[in-house]
């Protein structure tokens, strides 16, 4: 299949179709909240503001709500139709990537609320801001290739979030070394220098969450459990399946 | 239903019987291995020995291997018995539970890690050690008691968890502070107490994951989604439900 359109288009109860693009449709509706979650938390790292903590606050409020209707559906959708093969995978894939959404959307919370305390505590520094930004728009573009990925059913899209989040992790460690430096020169930053390590903490998990949706894409399309195995591995053995198509 | 052996007498194929008791007890000796990987997490922290690391390793490809399994067995007694209802839920949830699972022991790795960085940098010091093996022992227990919560599909047993998950994050928020207090006090223990820290941060998503485990049980037994509500208003609600039975 090469897309979900597409996908849907086999089936000849034009009603199950409509479900099951209604599932997808409802899912990537989670996932631009999330995304909206994950731009806010941003930018109030770079300018605090409760205007901004509210909106965070309210989608993060929506995106709690998408996940138990969606897993509210996937479970009627299963128990209502009775799924077989790839339409099953596809609805039991939905119901993880649900979970992936809402974690992401939770680690936005924090990346929120810590540039609340850091206001509050008048320790707005432009220590770290540049790691933030930079880790932080990066993770952004991962969340949203990882659902395009989905949307499209593109395996070399989410194979390309699983490479690019590797770098992700090495600008993170990175960051966190030179920190911790940092720490050490000049100790009266301490409690700034760990308010940032948090945040960047906090932005690296919403990148691994974007991968774990990014692998589900891979296994829905593949048929390969790619949980537990490195990209490069990956790689080769979908170039295996390809060759022996 | 009073526990999951009594749950599956109900039905009259006795081989879906069987099939649905497989699936929980492979999740029931998953889990075991996942405690397994936090007992020798927290032991490596006590007293590093790369023989427990090489333990840890084996149990988490033993883990990973089970979730592997278990996601097909899931998808493949969907598909092949159709179940409505309660059978359905109770599949969907063992689903979530083994995601959980893993990731918990994904955060005992990364303590264990840890454990052995600090003993490579010869940074072993007692610093923060209560706090550890304090923090380390709860979560440990509240892991157990999610997953015995499954086993016997105790709500009140699973109330607990999530009652207790929070005083591990006081527990844990506190250390923190401390730890940070100290960092101000002797600059030269900086990295020794940035270690501690991550270790606390792993060991207190750990309790995440156990809660996440207990409030799929209370959902599987009350039907009452609990996942974004506080400990109290879960209290109420099932109250009101049992009043209204």
């Amino acid at each position: 299949m090469s897309d979900l359109r597409e996908a849907f288009a086999r089936h000849i109860s034009s009603e199950f179709n409509e479900e099951l693009e209604g599932l997808c449709s409802d899912l990537l509706k989670m996932g631009g909240l999330a995304e909206r979650q994950v731009r806010l938390a941003i930018e109030c790292q770079e300018h605090f503001d409760s205007a901004l903590l509210d909106q965070i606050k309210a989608a993060e409020n929506s995106v709690n709500a998408w996940e138990i209707r969606i897993d509210e559906l996937v479970e009627s959708t299963i128990a209502l139709r009775q799924p077989a093969a790839t339409d099953l995978r596809l609805i039991l894939v939905v119901s993880k990537i649900v979970r992936d959404l809402e974690r992401a959307g939770d680690e936005a919370n924090k990346v929120a609320e810590m540039a609340q305390h850091a206001s509050e505590a008048d320790r707005t520094s432009a220590l770290g801001s540049v790691e933030v930004k930079a880790i932080g728009e990066q993770v952004l573009r991962l969340l949203g290739d990882s659902l395009t990925a989905f949307a499209r059913l593109d395996v070399d899209m989410a194979l390309d979030v699983a490479r690019r989040d590797k770098e992700v992790d090495r600008t993170y460690q990175s960051a966190l070394r030179s920190l911790a430096t940092f720490m050490i020169e000049d100790p009266r930053e301490i409690g700034h220098v760990l308010n940032v390590m948090w945040v960047l903490r906090a932005l690296e998990r919403i990148g691994d969450h974007a991968t774990n949706i990014a692998e589900h894409v891979i296994y829905l399309v593949k048929g390969t459990d790619v949980r537990h195995t490195s990209v490069g591995n990956i790689e080769a053995s979908l170039k295996s399946v390809s060759d022996f198509n």
